[in-house]
């Protein structure tokens, strides 16, 4: 019986956030100073609970339970965003690493052991979850050459900088039974609906499309009404229409966002000349998604039918969907049930390291609540009580899948 | 009888464009020195016609008949916007230049003769209309202190280095009989009506306003829709509801711009915690500005009636109207109908310096064709047919105002 010891796993949480701490939260980006430290300080403390540890030649950390030929895999990735929370990636990891302890202190690895892994980049300082795409062979040696932080400096460059030069982890299908992430849920709807855990059933799909009003900049005192090509009425009359229709396409974890708008050139007396617009749209289900890029598409064509701005889309990130493993899921459900904790099934809407997992391997995700739905910010966090119950919770999933085998 | 002579005022036209000359257009922005250079030569030309000219102390050039108690002033502005057209302004002053000329050539000023001017800074580099606004009594000597150009130097700095030191001009009521000002349409109206001048019977009044709505930022993926507080999508609500009362306030001469749209922070994956919006609008009647200004405001209350998002209105710039003299407008479309030239009256969407002179002396104003309605851009133009047609509309119009005294 896996017994999480939730001071312990507090205290390394805690330590782990003293690694670029600022105010509340913590800035550690990818190979800065405060990652490396961070990720020898993770080094150190998964050595000293009796794993076989090593970083590889891209930062990853990754530690095996020794002596065994099956282990769970559980993981998650220590780097932040600028000015990001203490939980975010830190607290899947720093579960592993408790977990794996907490197996090796029961001195009993027969059904299988516990390897953590804290993923290279999974913030994008140089490459979008590099460490975890790397690991299921989904990155190539181009972009491993190419890969530069916005600074400028190349990823080569900064491996070599950290002195990461060893062999470059790899999924290992024969000694992998699956993999487990936990993750604050980064929004607000446990909190809201009065929920502990979150059982992920998938990771939504998610689209970008990027629209453009192509009109004329005239004087917004000399120039009629009439006689204008109005590339920000466009946008407006565009956006309404759009609006109304994924209202009505939308399922019940649709989600779209209208996140910028930029009107060219911005003056208060000059005829907006060029407007666009960056729509981010998710679901887990992609003809959702096609649907509401119709209905993009219909949108624009009724303005250009106008005949006097010209609208167009281009479809600039298109992500699939990662389904979680009914299993896996149904183990996590089971084991909140098993402590009374009240949980729902949900969707992610953000994108994890498990989404490339999931494509490989079968895959299990659980959220814990985001104290008022904060998220990549400083002000990021979720309560003691509700950080230790997850570990206790995926602790459960982990014993009924090695029992399962 | 005031003849104009033609191809003088069109080489003089091109010869001051050949001052900040770039591709069809000019950059001359106020005391640089192609600025200076220009004043430079304008002096010398009054001169030249028997003017007597100088340069003030804000670097407005002014010329006058000599050997009259009596005199029509005619002008505009000489300085440009960045990559301005070649007409806007310069027109204005040399039609004064060429009738104040061709007046002395007649030998008669009896009935009183032509004043010229050319006002400092119309484009307020340093600070907005600021020769006519001194003309007028209209500049405190604290704005003259602090007024600087973007770039950082004070107009007092710029005008040293210019050397422009002499006694600042001011309107001399017992001299001018009117203010004439002509100028390019800056719209695409006489072209669209196969008009060749316009009446202009008033300067709009004109207000900014800007909104502005305050949300909160959260994560585009994981927040459900329901539980955003989306800056951004209220704005759109905000603009529909506004551009639908603005269609049923407007009277015919009516324009407004959404010009200027910003949200904040501006990222796909990040519902907007603020979005602004720069709105203008104009018209001759200041009750219908009152109508918008309230019809604003009645579309923020709406939004903030949900109680998600809280908008604000700021009125920031607020330009009461100008209205040209009677007399002087119909003594502008007699002219044009003895040479039996197609004229409308029509209200000027831009500002001018008459606006200010208009306040404190009787003023009048006239348009020639903008081609293609472009305007504070170098493809600025207009036909020369246009350009001494509009000349030898005013002349008539001065002769008649000189006649009556």
């Amino acid at each position: 019986m896996i017994k999480v010891n939730g001071k312990r796993l507090i205290s390394d949480l805690r330590a782990l956030a003293q690694f670029g701490k600022t105010g509340h939260g913590v800035h550690r980006l990818s190979l800065s100073q405060a990652d490396i430290s961070a990720r020898a300080w993770l080094l150190q403390r998964m050595t000293e609970a009796g794993l076989e540890a090593r970083i590889d030649g891209l930062g990853s950390v990754v530690g095996q339970t020794p002596g065994v030929s099956r282990a769970v895999l559980i993981g998650s990735h220590t780097d932040t965003v600028p000015g990001g929370g203490w939980l975010d990636g830190a607290m899947g990891v720093i579960y592993g690493l408790e977990l794996a302890r907490a197996l090796l202190e029961t001195g009993d690895t027969a059904a299988g052991g516990i390897d953590v892994i804290s993923f290279a980049d999974e913030e994008g300082t140089y490459a979008n979850t590099l460490g975890s795409r790397y690991y299921v062979g989904a990155v190539t040696e181009d972009e491993l050459r190419s890969a530069a932080s916005v600074g400028g400096e190349s990823l080569s460059d900064a491996l070599k900088r950290a002195g990461y030069a060893g062999t470059r982890a790899r999924l290992d299908r024969n000694r992998h039974l699956a993999y487990l992430e936990a993750h604050i849920e980064q929004g607000p709807r446990l909190e809201a609906e009065g929920k502990r855990i979150g059982v992920v059933t998938g990771i939504v799909a998610m689209r970008r499309t990027e629209v453009v009003f192509h009109g004329q900049a005239d004087h917004a005192g000399t120039t009629p009404m009439r006689l204008r090509k109005d590339a920000g009425a466009a946008l407006f009359t565009f956006a309404k229409a759009t609006t109304a229709a994924f209202r009505s396409i939308a399922a019940s974890d649709t989600v779209w966002n209208f996140g910028r708008v930029v009107f060219e050139p911005g003056a208060g007396n000059v005829v907006p000349r060029k407007a666009s617009v960056l729509i981010e749209y998710r679901d887990p289900d992609v003809e959702v998604l096609d649907a509401m890029e119709s209905a993009i598409g219909d949108a624009i064509e009724e303005v250009n039918a106008k005949g006097k701005v010209r609208g167009e889309a281009h479809r600039n990130f298109d992500l699939p969907p990662a389904r979680m493993d009914a299993v896996l899921a149904a183990a996590i459900e089971q084991a909140a049930g098993a402590l009374h904790v009240p949980a729902i099934r949900m969707p992610s809407g953000a994108g994890h390291d498990a989404m490339h997992l999931a494509q490989h391997l079968r895959t299990g995700m659980l959220f814990i609540p985001s104290i008022g739905g904060r998220s990549h910010d400083t002000a990021e966090d979720s309560t003691e009580a509700d950080i230790v119950l997850g570990a206790n919770v995926l602790a459960g999933a982990v014993q009924s899948i090695l029992a399962a085998g």
